[in-house]
């Protein structure tokens, strides 16, 4: 341990009293940390750029209307978080897509920042409320100066949307015109690559397929040659088929009403049914944060459209008009990325009937797949 | 109507159909708004700056922690939604210091704002559970990196309680050092200066001073010479007197357990006890959302010490340690600015007890008061 | 004062020291005051009641499941809630229906209350969050005990939305029956007689129609004979009009895509243009606790939808199967009570095109009705 | 699959058409359900005694008082989710305590069970808020019918802070009386027992000190004889030893200020460490779920004590009383269970000094234990 300075100064702190904060210990001395040097706080967040950002356009226009205030920083706030949305979500398609995930340690990382997002957009749900404390009335008196401003141009919005898996055709057109045509340039472009890039989806799709038992099942049975073992995975496989005919699944696909292949369908349906097994139970937890996620963007849509049909009125029955009838048309399934996996419910079976796993299958899941490899532990660079 | 071709268009509009949302009814026929000028989404809302300043200390140094953006980020919510209640609150006090207040039309601004205040930090109470879901592991990665900023550098939280009304000899020391000399130049100066402008709770105790009924009374039952309504205004009195030794009263003041001035204590009950009249109704929501707003920020404080023990743990027992207990003994009733509106509860009486008005003064509270003049028109440019 | 000595000891008290609670100070002294006889709390609140009836059909058919518990609690919790806002909504139809409504004291009861709906509603629409903790696997286990029971059967749900306002006639009806004839008996008979009841839609719109500055414009006017006046007041009638083509309204109220009559419409309008009167303050906060009700209960619907997918899939593209595709049905501007408040903002004008008040007007708004007559205030005996 | 007709009946069903709930689709044929017996809604949550519940002291005494069925109605709210916080806290205990814990399969029911408390919690939180549209004068019109029942006789929340594992010694006294003399007969007899028997805290201290990999490190690296390893052992030895002096531990202990024993403790720290190690997962979230359970229940005392100030005042300053006195010394470290785990955060080291696991952990890890003996299988029968 010599060589490592810190560490024995700890060390011997320990020894001592329970450890405490030097730093603080040492302020409480009479030493102004912060004329040590280093950052403070203001520059650390950067708050000359991020709280100087409020620019009204009522105000530029000479007619300051206090409440355009708040729906810049609502917006902002937005932003922030759709931001931070970005960011775990693009940490984990890259630990998918490295390969990482085989390792299994790395499950922690997946859950733990799926399970982020699901906390922010619980977060963001509730957000409304502030902005709704602004009447339509307030709106209106400098809703003119935002034109042609608007949330459908949120790119990060949309981004979110195509990283997770939204597919280009099961967008509802905006103003008869296809989404990405709103968007000029570089935004464009930046939206064009998030389709072609690993979707979430499509990720979580390939994991699925590998569902460690769903492959394996008859080999292992072969050595077994038990007439109970055979009958029960019989009655497993039978279970499957009957569930998922694979040219109806297929057709399904197609219409766009089913997204996972049918493989993928079945490694989930084996996580729902085993999901006790100590290897599936994180891996259950996904699945259902991945609902969580699913749910919650369409909670989020629809407080969007109760709060514009607050603010701008929903010309029921006009027709043509945008706004309101746009962003309902939008509180679909069809925006419900991982909807295969609510749908699941209805092909459940009683517990009985699912089948007791082949003790070898058992046995290999309880062991994690983990790679020590020097490939594997440089992983995350982050 | 001549002169004014905006409202002809619309008017005419309306004689057609129900008025629709002309600029989104032409993008349906295919004119795209976005390419004829103005100002898109991403540029009124600066996200090229807010978006932008997320710069990680631990990546600056070489050793990337995935979690601190999610710590920049929640941090830069937090300060962005302190600008927008530093906004009303300022517009707010202005509302009082201008004497707008007095023309009660101005009372539905003040409560709105007010109210909007209390959305937020409902808001940002909850806003802690996002950032929870970085743990204490996680957060130790980094956290040597963030020396010496500390969340008490924040300024415009300090600003947040100056103008509320925090009084300086009641807060807790930080590290042995007075509040503002944590703070440099400019800061240490506008923290200052918002002590000594004039704080929400001295503005709304001279207004509480000016609650209409309290002075007149005696005047306008000299005018009546009924018998019962002479009692009832001794009974009247009797209550405020008993309730309120004044001698009392300032001692408690002196001592910082009370705040308001006598009067405006009476003002207080006064509202309270007479709140269902038409002009007390208002100001009695008025009182109960500063409430909220007390209560709220010492629920944010205690939700904020809830996650700093989670984050570095208490220390409890080591003694002379900040951090944890630093922010303990900040949940206070020092801190809560209306503390007095609270203790009001130990001085109820039975409704039956508060005698009914004097007629007269019954009928001036039904009046709202109000001015036209040139002075009251030119009232808020906002 | 003699002849009420509680307040005497009170009195005396409050000389000494400020009050205390006595109870407390006494039992501090060594008394029980739970012995002295009086109610306790598990009495108070008939808890041997409430926390018995959690009777599992899974255990009664001897194949008990966890999970059933807390689908009944949470749906007890949800019944318990519709009580409290069942018995607020009565109240305040009763304020209305008695014309104490006239009493404008009695605005502070009936905003107070509407708004404790809002607040308990917020709360349910959080509450799902704890019954998601199930997942459809649970679900599945003990989903056979409850057959026939169903959320549609909820009688306070039902009556709730009857005594709200939801019309018969726009109802979604449920596998092909009206409502009513999946309840039965006294059940049944509850649920016409809230129909044939005033809804607070009705109450409200009729309160609207009395809205004050309405009907006495072109009046006072004549008094006035200003060219300025006149002017402004033909502007008025002017924007009203236009607004609202009296023909075209009806015709949209017999489609039942407007509620209110004519002239609620108008008074909802004057009271949003002239919410800063006085006056108007409090009516306008009502008009917008409306709304959020209204987007509670939608918001509940779709919160509700939600967890039905989740537990039991869509069946997406099957048809004719109800769950939930009836329940998404439901989500719908049909069940909107207060449809025609959103509407209004497709009605906006800038705030400068709203007139100046007649002052005569002007000054009415200012003073609010009263009655202190016997018949008044004799008025709520709660 | 012969002699099970509802599978075969099912069966058949998928080959035709995706599955659709077979009984809806019945009634929508006309068949009414309802009627062909079985259970009904209101039966099955037994609403006749739920709802019903509600009788009002106020009105008892002759005096209706309209806020007192608020203040019924959620402190029921209250009690009905403490009982199923009951249920999922007993069933818990049952796991650990029957040895079933030993099976990793049931670490899922462990977690989600817990995790449901937590959710249960956070709800309980913001349901205050609904209580606090009361006002205090609409308390105090009420207030004297209710003595002596007292929120302190809940009889379900000290049984809940008696079986997560508040200790006897550290509660702090009510009136100068030992807590438990304020509940007579059987209810003191039940929360005498709830303190005998094994608490939350106790069944997770034994639980952690058989931490896997704890106990077994030397011995594998006897095998290993590989002069790196043995390095990384002494340092994770050394840093345990460092961080935990077993006699200061113990001194802590007997003083209250830690609660789980040095062996238990380190096992938490190893599950800290290694979190990422596959077994490890699911244990190191149940830590964090505690954490979130001692975090909400004293957000939930916070919640508590910020109501009453506002109900009855804080008569601060004059001592003695109890209330909100009695209620703010509640919320404390002490009634923290689980602080240890909060106080570990001052134990971290540098993620790269945490030593990498010995190669037979390692494996070991990512072993579950389970068994499939007739013991376990016939394990919970719920």
């Amino acid at each position: 341990m010599s060589g490592c300075p810190y560490f024995e100064k700890r060390h011997l702190l320990f020894k001592n009293k329970p450890p405490a904060d030097e730093d603080e210990d040492a302020s409480q001395a009479g030493v102004n940390n912060a004329s040590k040097g280093g950052i403070i706080y203001g520059d650390y967040l950067q708050l000359d750029k991020v709280i100087t950002a409020q620019v009204l356009q009522s105000e530029v226009k000479g007619n300051k209307i206090h409440d355009e205030h708040l729906f810049i920083v609502t917006h902002q706030a937005y932003e922030l978080w759709f931001k931070q949305i970005l960011f775990e979500l693009d940490s984990v398609r890259e630990i998918f897509v490295s390969g990482h995930v085989r390792d299994e340690r790395n499950m922690l990382k997946v859950n733990t920042r799926i399970h982020r997002i699901v906390m922010i957009f619980r977060l963001l749900v509730d957000q409304f409320a502030v902005l709704e404390t602004m009447t339509a009335l307030d709106f209106f008196d400098f809703r003119e100066y935002l034109s042609p401003a608007s949330g459908f141009q949120s790119l990060q919005f949309r981004l979110l949307e195509n990283k997770i898996g939204v597919p280009d055709n099961l967008r509802v057109p905006y103003n008869r015109r296809h989404y990405r045509d709103n968007f000029k340039g570089q935004q464009s472009e930046m939206l064009l690559s998030a389709e072609q890039e690993p979707t979430l989806l499509k990720l979580v799709e390939e994991w699925l397929e590998r569902t460690p038992g769903l492959e394996k099942t008859e080999k292992m049975a072969d050595g077994e040659e038990k007439e109970e073992l055979r009958a029960d995975q019989a009655k497993q496989k039978d279970i499957f088929t009957s569930l998922f005919d694979e040219k109806h699944h297929d057709h399904l696909v197609s219409k766009g009403e089913r997204r996972f292949s049918y493989k993928a369908l079945q490694g989930a349906l084996m996580i729902y049914f085993y999901r006790e097994e100590p290897r599936f139970q994180v891996p259950f937890q996904l699945l259902t944060s991945l609902m969580d996620i699913d749910t919650l963007m369409t909670k989020w849509r629809y407080n969007h459209v109760c709060m514009v049909h607050r603010m701008i009125g929903s010309k029921a029955g006009t027709g043509g008009s945008s706004g309101y009838q746009y962003l309902r048309s939008t509180v679909s399934d069809r925006y419900k990325v991982f909807v295969d996996l609510f749908n699941l419910a209805t092909f459940l079976v009683p517990r009985h009937w699912v089948p007791k796993l082949n003790p070898n299958v058992h046995t290999f899941l309880y062991t994690a797949e983990c790679c020590d490899s020097s490939y594997c532990s440089s992983e995350e660079s982050d």
